[in-house]
């Protein structure tokens, strides 16, 4: 006799709708790249950046507006920006940009991020943008939403319907569409120079794979998670490309688990957080082998000195934080402003164990909407 | 025989260094104020503005950078400057700000924020911005030290040594002199009216004897207090001016008490650390009659039903809040841009009580320097 639900039918013969999400990243980044990197690797082709290119080009600055988890990709966003558009960029959550009295105007650019794309404050800080002349720019996964329809261009994520109210394949989407769109402008603008193009158009067309790579960390994470069931409190850290990172892995865990975690730029944490370390408080520390792992490698001490139990997501083969973390999860070695979306991986799955283990209902978790369409 | 030591001759005869820096903020912002506030409140006097005129005439973007309590003052900051001298302002993390390849160019002013003005990471992005050509302004406390030493100009907050760990007296210095900087600027080009600048001057002249107004809650606090024996965490939420006083709050808690304190913008909490509130979680929420009070009412409620206690810093007189919030402490009434530093009161003493309450030492608290001067 066959007794699957339609339920679990959708959930793919897995146990929730997030795993299931966590786990199709592979494919639905193939989705969300499909079309956009042409001439082997050798140039972007986004077609709201194409057809507004000088919108683009005389822009004097970028505001990236978004909540929650949009709000940690828009980060990760100003850093692409700045780093391959040479444009200077500001980040806002939506809901306090619509009440700050904003000073913009025709030559500011202001993109907005939602996966639902009806998210309510999002949608009046656009209104409000596009009132002042701005030209507003979506980032959004359901087509036809309300973002999209009161855009003046954009570009959809394509990662499918998204069913686990914390988000996960999204996120990586969001990220990704926002490397896309940084590195069309800096071809555009002619910031970023032919070879680190290629150079990262390359890993990021291989994204999918190297994801299903990270993914093969589940059981390793799967045992981790049940070592933390004493914690009440997280700290995660990270710096540079990794310290929205860091936001987005302690908003993971508050969500589902009610853990309170909390996220910071590691070298904010001398001036306060600091003080919260002991033996019952473990920290989360991204720290790839990119430009900052030598001042990460002090804020691990900073923290093994106080007391507290260090999870490091490290490059693979990376031997010496070995030595001073007490577990290190490894990623795959991407170029530097790629990081985020690897790491994001072992962070969801890490999430999810921990909140599973508490026998938590990791799909609708207390509280929380899918979409936030209130104020 | 006379059995007093130095150190407690140095207290003036209270308990802690925080607790006299907390009661002599009156005369702490009464010489943060002298000579800055002239014809019958109608002008403001910052020499360091009055001196570059020209610089803050043309300037198309500001950033404010800054680390730990002073990055909260720069969030103020960035709202002041923004409301009334209509110029873009972006607030960084110092420790990001210098690995971030900041876009700046000599039409930028760069505003850095230090109590010690010895804080590393602000020293070097300041130097940072320098090279690039921007104009680089100093807030500090200390006399002489190095960020004054290494900015083209800037302003004292003149508020007197602070020996507590953490900072209260610099902090609403900071905010006072960031205030004062905002509306000299404003005055000069001409994005503020006459009536609005005299209206907030003469409240800003009589800072002093509403903050000793604010410190009559000291005993309702101290007993408010002992109620929180239970928590393990808390929320801090506010929106507005007040979303980084609802930061500065849980750092002070942070900091002293070793309880994990959580700000955010009131209206973000829908995004994710909503799902934390339950009956074991309380919230403070700063909530004075401004332009956003109607909507913080709203986040109020979603806690509230929820299960989770909270505590609401209310302007005085007002008697709707008290059929919401557990519990409702008044604060002398302010223009809107002011209540940051007469909403900080309380809170101080909250986190100085909590922290008292649990044997702490508040004055030397575990981890933490007074100044950060290593990376």
């Amino acid at each position: 006799k066959l007794k699957l639900s339609l339920a679990q039918l959708e959930k793919g013969g897995y146990d929730t709708f997030m795993l299931k999400e966590i786990f199709e990243q592979p494919s639905t980044l193939r989705d969300c790249l499909r079309g956009r990197i042409v001439d082997n690797c050798s140039r972007v082709v986004l077609s709201g950046v194409e057809l507004n290119k000088e919108r683009f080009m005389k822009a004097e600055r970028i505001t990236l507006v978004a909540c929650g988890t949009s709000w940690h990709a828009a980060l990760i966003g100003k850093r692409l920006i700045q780093d391959f558009c040479q444009i200077p960029v500001e980040v806002e959550y939506a809901s306090e940009f619509r009440y700050g009295n904003p000073v913009l105007n025709e030559k500011d650019i202001v993109i907005s991020i939602s996966q639902s794309g009806e998210t309510a404050d999002t949608l009046a800080a656009i209104q409000l943008a596009r009132e002042k002349g701005a030209f507003v720019y979506g980032i959004c996964n359901v087509v036809g939403a309300s973002i999209p329809r009161n855009t003046d261009s954009g570009t959809y994520i394509h990662v499918g319907p998204e069913i686990g109210v914390a988000s996960t394949k999204a996120f990586t989407g969001q990220v990704t569409v926002l490397t896309l769109l940084a590195l069309s402008v800096g071809q555009l603008r002619g910031t970023i120079d032919n070879e680190t193009l290629h150079n990262i158009l390359v890993s990021l067309d291989k994204m999918p794979e190297t994801i299903k790579e990270a993914l093969k960390v589940d059981d390793e994470v799967k045992k981790l998670s049940k070592i933390f069931a004493y914690a009440h409190n997280f700290l995660y850290l990270g710096r540079g490309y990794n310290y929205p990172t860091a936001l987005e892995g302690a908003l993971k865990l508050k969500e589902i688990s009610y853990i309170h975690a909390e996220g910071y730029p590691a070298a904010e944490m001398k001036h306060g957080p600091i003080a919260l370390i002991d033996h019952e408080m473990p920290s989360v520390i991204i720290a790839p082998s990119d430009s900052l792992y030598d001042k990460i490698i002090s804020n691990v001490q900073q923290v093994k000195s106080r007391g507290g139990a260090v999870v490091a997501i490290v490059s693979e083969g990376n031997q010496a934080m070995n030595d001073i973390a007490d577990f290190c999860i490894e990623i795959p070695e991407v170029p530097e402003c790629l990081t985020p979306i690897v790491a994001s991986i072992p962070l969801q799955l890490l999430a999810y164990y921990i909140a599973v283990n508490k026998g938590k209902d990791v799909d609708q978790p207390r509280n929380l909407a899918k979409s936030v369409t209130v104020e």
